[in-house]
């Protein structure tokens, strides 16, 4: 089974890349950006079949190694 | 208006980061891990307020700076 992971900054946590990524846009020109986030998308190929141990399973590898759940959250959607 | 632009590796393009998630997965004891693939996903927010003005806004940032075309693609939704 693929699931699809997304793990981005929590509100109100900084995002220096996000600021990187403003700043070279307005140097290329591109006006009208009030803000940039990034985040990771990670898709997870399982040998698990069944959904509900698949989820359990990418919730375990998102809480130990895929998030920083102190200053990220994340969600698990099908791929 | 804020749109999400989800920047993935092409198929066939070798993805060193989803191999080390892979093998750091297996490490902390994960089985059944077939594959990890790991993009980008950033959230703009423009000033444009017109849909089809904002995602041409949104494409040409996309060739120009947010993804590498040679090796990437990239899909744009509203967030």
């Amino acid at each position: 089974m693929k699931l699809r992971v997304f793990v981005t900054l929590k509100p109100g946590v900084l995002d220096p890349q996000g600021e990187a990524i403003r700043h070279a846009l307005s140097a290329l020109g591109f006006e009208g950006v009030n803000g940039v986030r990034q985040g990771k998308v990670i898709e997870l190929d399982l040998t698990e079949g069944d959904t509900d141990k698949a989820n359990e399973q990418a919730r375990a590898m998102c809480d130990r190694l895929l998030a920083n759940t102190v200053i990220e959250s994340y969600r698990i959607e099908p791929a």
